[in-house]
């Protein structure tokens, strides 16, 4: 028996989908098939719904879940008839917030993910841009621009977490891959003369060497950079470096692009340029 | 008179922020000073915080505003000791849903935010460095690979577009910038050879001319390229070819990123590879 959840907004539906993953994640054991509804933004659009809903009551043999963030109340009314079992969330807690804070609330549609301040805009740019034009060590002297220096061994996640740094939250991140180029003649990896002056922006990733193997697989099957051996003498030399010269870094093993970037912040103290929309 | 709300986790915090602030934008004339803590994942770190949170209440002479989806049932016991007003999102809907899905909700830490299967790494990974490759008319011959292929003028948010709908749905957009290469010998914008083949994945942007020379001047002031009459008319060549191709479009004007992304979805059908985490 599948049950299916409805995350309606009149906006992105990023708030109501978010919400409803994380309460129905707390029932592994029930098979839920989840459906966002972005946009719902009309009386035609939400009638529609209703009926799409009414039909999934039917089939599914049980009434769906119904999690929304819908603010305008003549929407709000259609779709409070569909059959389902209703979560509303803003009902739940505008009135008691309004009371807390002594004024009424502005139901204002799609009011959090709005564009905001045209300097959030800019921001958001001008990282993206900054994050790509520092990837992968591709360029080294804007480095006293970077709020945070990324290293770490080829795919260990350094470009992701750079990319969602900066459009979550306006982070500048550099990146650089730690390689065999920054061996001393012994063989041991240094730190590469480049970041030496920012070694306080520096900030390391490092991942289980199956892993990274199974990863860089997935690139160049069977090659020397994807073998076991490679990758755990590369990972062994990298967190090294990293100890000895007290870099603070995570692994990433087991972690998010979302947990790694949240954790860093956290670590670090690093501040936001602005706030996730 | 100043409030402030705590946003709590003990994972990454963004189900909490996400739905605290859209709640709190609901409340325009109230200044909300708003601060997320993540990862209050022990018992010490959870008196820590209490301890900042009452320091807070009698600093800003009103409570906080307490918004936490914590599951640990102990570290949830310690910030409900904080002064402030709680809105609980767990307990609040946990209960219910137990009963309509006749079954007890498992209180796992941070399940939502967690890696998930490799499948979803892998897909991100792929989209992160599709989107790279593929960005910004770097490189057509893939195109053939592309769930969707963005089009529009320099700097109408083709990249960071990409780049989200990458880390979030695992879409593989490429984007390529309409320039005056592809204008005919009556300096008609035509559409491009490359993209002649997939005109079925094309998805255009569109800008306001006044917003897109603002952008443009904090790249390259006072230049041709970012002047009103040469934004003007790319725009205009820009929204005559979506017309005449029927390439479906949208103004990113007044959009954030995640806008324009879910939009876009929205409005094409397009399938995520995968949900946001």
């Amino acid at each position: 028996m599948t049950r299916t959840a409805f995350f309606i907004s009149d906006g992105t539906g990023i708030t109501a989908e978010s919400l409803g993953r994380s309460l129905l994640a707390q029932f592994e054991n029930v098979e839920i098939q989840m459906l966002t509804k972005p946009y719902i933004d009309t009386l035609a659009k939400a009638q529609a719904l209703v009926a799409v809903i009414d039909a999934t009551a039917v089939n599914d043999g049980e009434q769906p879940i119904i999690i929304d963030t819908i603010v305008d109340q003549d929407i709000r009314d259609v779709i409070r008839q569909a059959t389902g079992f209703k979560v509303d969330i803003f009902s739940t807690f505008l009135k008691p917030l309004e009371q807390e804070l002594n004024t009424h609330s502005s139901y204002s549609v799609g009011r959090t993910h709005s564009i905001g301040s045209d300097d959030v805009y800019m921001d958001r740019i001008h990282s993206v841009h900054f994050a790509l034009d520092n990837d992968d060590g591709a360029r080294t002297h804007q480095y006293d621009k970077a709020d945070v220096i990324l290293v770490g061994v080829s795919r260990c996640g350094k470009t992701p977490t750079s990319l969602y740094l900066a459009l979550q939250f306006g982070i500048r991140a550099a990146n650089y891959p730690l390689t065999e180029d920054d061996h001393d003649e012994d063989g041991v990896l240094k730190l590469p003369k480049s970041l030496a002056p920012h070694r306080h922006k520096l900030f390391g990733l490092t991942i289980d060497a199956r892993r990274l193997a199974a990863i860089r697989n997935e690139r160049r099957p069977n090659s020397r950079y994807s073998s076991m051996d490679q990758c755990m003498q590369e990972v062994e030399q990298a967190e090294s470096l990293y100890r000895s010269m007290h870099i603070p870094y995570i692994d990433t093993t087991r972690f998010s692009v979302e947990e790694i970037s949240t954790r860093m912040i956290a670590d670090t103290g690093l501040s936001r340029r602005f706030s996730p929309r």
